[in-house]
């Protein structure tokens, strides 16, 4: 370690003193603009506060990590060691962090919390957070599955439901909508209902991915159709941001955009996706009349998020073929070796894909989500 | 959460596919080069992990992450919650990541470990990665304690002793050389004995930061004294980095750079000046004949860390004066608060300067470590 300790501080002048300014490609976050993340941490890869906190640090923020799991690797590869915090411990290290005058973020973004007594914790402390700072912004990823399948205890569920009081924003998956609104996305109406059921208690909610299926794709704006010269193999998926209009409307601003689906499982996508939008949410600045402030995150978010999947891919193209194997439960069973592989050459590329974290956003560059005009009216 | 998994893998092309290029100011650091880290967590503040990872992941690496411990924030603040993980907890992480063959990286860096159950541990682990790859690249900073006070239990010492076998860099500052050796640095013949005990077992060694005293700036060469413009009441800090020349030689090369010390204590500076000389140094470029790599590595990891640690001083200068006071027992002691508002204002501002971090060394700017010509030589 370095010694940079004198008894005597009165010596405070330094010689040789450089200038020192802010690199230019940083994201314009408020110098004092600190978020506190709640996740899980793995030791090799990019899943959690792994996939969250240093895209968020690229663009500028402080970030205070509290690991929720101290895992060896993310759960896709079959087998993991490490432990859980208790809820005893989060706890502990919240009131430490309080009493030591370190808990004042303005951001607050939580994501996978293992269990209903750790989940407790977490909820009390939003709403201290909430209740202290009415200003406080946080997003809330609801991480309860993945398509059609629970990865939670079902008990989970109804904190998240009392949760959504200090939400700023929700970024469900539309199986995590489904799961917390009880409603099937299966129609216009349907979907409706649910942003309704949502908007009751959060003014901003993205579902992050619908997958393209026939009925959402009969009632898409025309404008937000896949390409005519698109491969007819080629599956989407949508984003939707929406945004409600008044503190008592049950109706909002509803911006959407599709992008390709890009096939395989690739861990950690929603975290980093989250992370992001919360990192580019920035109420107090004007956007143009199309746009709103969540359909800017919205947009930042999934296009650096869909570029950091589509460098990852590549790379992941370019491994010996043992590396890449396609999902095969049988064989995967057979040979886990074969799973392994291609989990970990599915691991985000995050460090060497960082240039695209720092690019500055700014709308109008063809990636922004359009606003769905009409979403609202009955027909 | 994002959905990003179908059954049918078969449909890997998308369109809209763009190019991405690897960002002109990363370090060209292979691609594949992945560093283990392990050492303490703090969920506020910039020390250990937070630290180092961050630095490495700007530089370009890859850093699988296992927390020694995981603590609300840094026990300079005098009060702390959160646990330390048992030998059994890191063990059991090791040996997954081994099972799931997620454990093979090219260096590797260790930090605080907190007891000598979980040293142990971490020397098998390191003793296992260096037999599997002699090329590794082991930086262990003997964390051990600072001006004068030990801040770990006797019974590690030993144990970092035999460790020596597996390091290829270590970076203890005086006191850590002091305790380790049973030198005491007073001299130069001192100072050439301590050096040669750790050559014993280390090809390179770098002293992180040792006093001006009167005995070193006695020996200290002309071209590396202060300048004699500078105010005599400024302290200084020497910097020497010494490598072996060849297996069984007694001597190295040394070189030796010295900076103004910056008054008050911040935390986590070592811990950054070691992740950073880990990062750039590479044993395989061919440097000028007046740099070695370990003397090119100690410059690009000097350099920077005393340039956050101006930016920081720079930052904690304009805040309020309740929240920079200077160190003072008995006040501290009457009211706690004063010492974490002064804690707090001292945090490494790692984000704010990260361009200081990403920063591309050469050789040659001027700040590079000077050859000390005759250090070995009797006189």
């Amino acid at each position: 370690m370095i010694a940079s300790s004198v008894d005597d501080e009165a010596r405070m002048e330094t010689p040789e003193t450089t200038q020192v300014n802010h690199g230019a490609t940083l994201e314009p976050a408020d110098e004092n603009d600190r978020i506190l993340s709640i996740q899980s941490h793995v030791a090799y890869g990019y899943v959690g506060g792994k996939a969250a906190v240093f895209p968020l640090q690229c663009i500028g923020y402080d970030v205070d990590v509290v690991n929720t799991v101290n895992f060896s690797n993310h759960t896709g590869y079959g087998c993991f060691g490490g432990t859980r915090a208790s809820a005893e411990e989060l706890a502990s290290i919240f009131k430490m962090m309080d009493e030591t005058g370190l808990l004042s973020p303005q951001r607050l973004l939580t994501g996978y919390i293992p269990n209903a007594a750790a989940l407790e914790v977490v909820k009390k402390l939003a709403q201290k957070l909430k209740s202290r700072n009415p200003n406080l912004i946080y997003l809330m990823d609801p991480v309860l599955g993945d398509s059609g399948k629970l990865y939670v205890s079902q008990d989970v569920i109804p904190i998240y439901k009392e949760m959504f009081a200090y939400a700023t924003i929700i970024t469900p998956n539309w199986f995590e909508v489904e799961t917390l609104t009880g409603v099937p996305l299966l129609s216009l109406s349907a979907l409706r209902n649910a942003l309704s059921i949502l908007h009751k208690h959060v003014q901003h909610v993205i579902i992050s991915s619908i997958p393209l299926q026939p009925w959402l794709s009969k009632i898409l704006p025309e404008t937000m159709q896949p390409p005519a010269s698109a491969d007819n193999r080629q599956a989407y998926l949508l984003c939707i941001s929406s945004s409600r209009t008044t503190e008592t409307s049950s109706h909002s601003t509803v911006h959407a955009r599709l992008v390709p689906l890009i096939a395989g499982y690739f861990s950690g996508v929603g975290d980093l996706f989250s992370a992001l939008t919360l990192g580019h949410f920035n109420n107090n600045k004007r956007y143009s009349a199309t746009q709103t402030p969540l359909s800017f995150a919205a947009a930042a978010a999934l296009h650096k998020t869909y570029s950091i999947l589509e460098f990852t891919n590549a790379f992941a193209a370019r491994l010996p073929p043992e590396d890449r194997t396609t999902t095969d439960d049988e064989r995967d069973a057979a040979e886990p070796v074969r799973k392994l592989k291609r989990m970990k050459g599915r691991e985000l590329r995050l460090v060497q894909g960082q240039y695209i974290l720092r690019e500055e956003w700014r709308e109008g560059q063809g990636k922004d989500l359009q606003f769905w005009d009409g979403f609202w009216d009955s027909s």
